[in-house]
């Protein structure tokens, strides 16, 4: 509630030359068990524009690769990113379907964004608008094990690791407490998932900025498969009982808590 | 984990004219039973200058008024407009002791905190620096129910209701989902205190720039009296025990959650 100064949200205050933006929750989590993935939908361009843009983007041959793509930021330039992946593709043969490794590909999303850059920045410049993009990508090439990067809008990036097992873009700091207290990089898959939706799960409480439906992509270590890829609904059954288990569990567990005792405490 | 770019805080990229900074957490919250208060003492300037200062200040006439002022922003800032109110109280008797009402009160904070603006802004825009300062000021003053303000660094502030009964200065995204699901109006004191705590505790798990000790504020409505005051150090036995209880009590509300089923959703 820092925010009321500003009515809830930068964005709101600026009524005429609003960019579609997606400044809303993103995760990728790299773990023993393979990678999981978490993206809302949501977009905005102020307050009376409201919209739902898909910000996962799966890349597959299957047996062989999976490369899933997550983006937030200014939508044009993120989906400029991603219609410049599939058109290099198609002209050019140069992919993330053919990249020898994880490193490679990120790359050659990271040359894509800067081939964005540099057609679009200036003219960004013009009305003020920031060159704001980040994305993730995760997931595995044949020969190597899965890997996930933090690509930022210069076009760099870095690497998960058993100690930084998950990154996190747009909204991210109300959903970081729960993936520091249950996360770690020898959580089983489906309760990484699970903590990625509670993450989302507090997130959506507390910012109107993201929303429903979400996408959901679980990728078990060495299937080359994205079979396990979810969109999940506002009413979806799973993630309503989900929600209410959750919210019912935090109020059980707080309503279990140690007293606080003045007596106990030094006085100030 | 969006920051490495930035070396995890902006603050950490600066090694020179670093402004000690109180970019930290601050809650206050109003109810039915009253109000309470949190702040954290961390300030920093730079990596390798880690501080604690008092951001709580209390001014009482037992019996009759008390009123807590909560500050994050410029360290330099928000110390002079709490030496302004004392030496104005010393010098012009205008001060938070006699203002007829809270309404009163805040708009003298705003007062201070104008002159602070009036004579250091350009100096600090000089080097750069924003004029960022931002206070929560809550009590009570005879004739009147408990109230809670957000002053904001331009002097005005909005003030808290039924609706709205927390505001947060600092980092205050962390510990938000908590506040969101348990603190509503009629929460007992000591529930609004523990949950705060929490809150805080969440906060000091995800950011660094968050640090003990605490300084910590129970208010029963019409007790006029700031005695239930405590400072929570880091090797507090009930903090210590609260932390690890709801450590562990997170972990078993997550493990009884509703098993994710890939076939109960529709494929993407």
């Amino acid at each position: 509630m820092a925010d009321l100064q500003n009515g809830g949200s930068p964005a709101m205050l600026k009524p005429f030359f609003d960019e579609e933006s997606t400044v809303t929750y993103c995760v990728g989590m790299l773990m023993d068990a393979g990678l999981v993935f978490l993206s809302d939908t949501r977009t905005n361009a102020g307050v009376d524009q409201i919209n739902t843009f898909r910000k996962m983007s799966v890349f597959e041959q299957p047996g062989e690769r999976i490369l899933v793509l997550l983006s937030a930021g200014n939508l044009a330039i993120t989906q400029a990113v991603v219609s410049l992946l599939h058109e290099r593709q198609a002209k050019e043969g140069e992919s993330l379907l053919n990249a020898p490794n994880m490193f490679e590909a990120v790359r050659h999303v990271g040359d894509c964004l800067r081939e964005v850059h540099r057609r679009d920045a200036a003219s960004l410049r013009a009305f003020g608008i920031d060159f704001n993009a980040s994305f993730l990508l995760g997931g595995q090439i044949t020969g190597e094990a899965p890997r996930l990067f933090n690509l930022y809008a210069a076009g760099n990036f870095v690497e998960a690791s058993i100690d930084t097992p998950y990154f996190q873009v747009g909204e991210s700091k109300y959903g970081k407490p729960i993936l520091d207290r249950i996360f770690t990089w020898g959580s089983p898959l489906q309760e990484a998932a699970q903590c990625a939706l509670i993450s989302m799960d507090s997130t959506l409480k507390s910012n109107l900025s993201v929303g429903m439906p979400l996408d959901l992509m679980c990728y078990p270590r060495d299937s080359f498969s994205g079979e396990r890829c979810l969109r999940i609904g506002s009413d979806d059954p799973y993630f309503k009982s989900l929600h209410e288990a959750w919210g019912a569990r935090i109020k059980q567990a707080f309503a279990g808590l140690p007293g606080l005792n003045w007596e106990q405490c030094a006085s100030l």
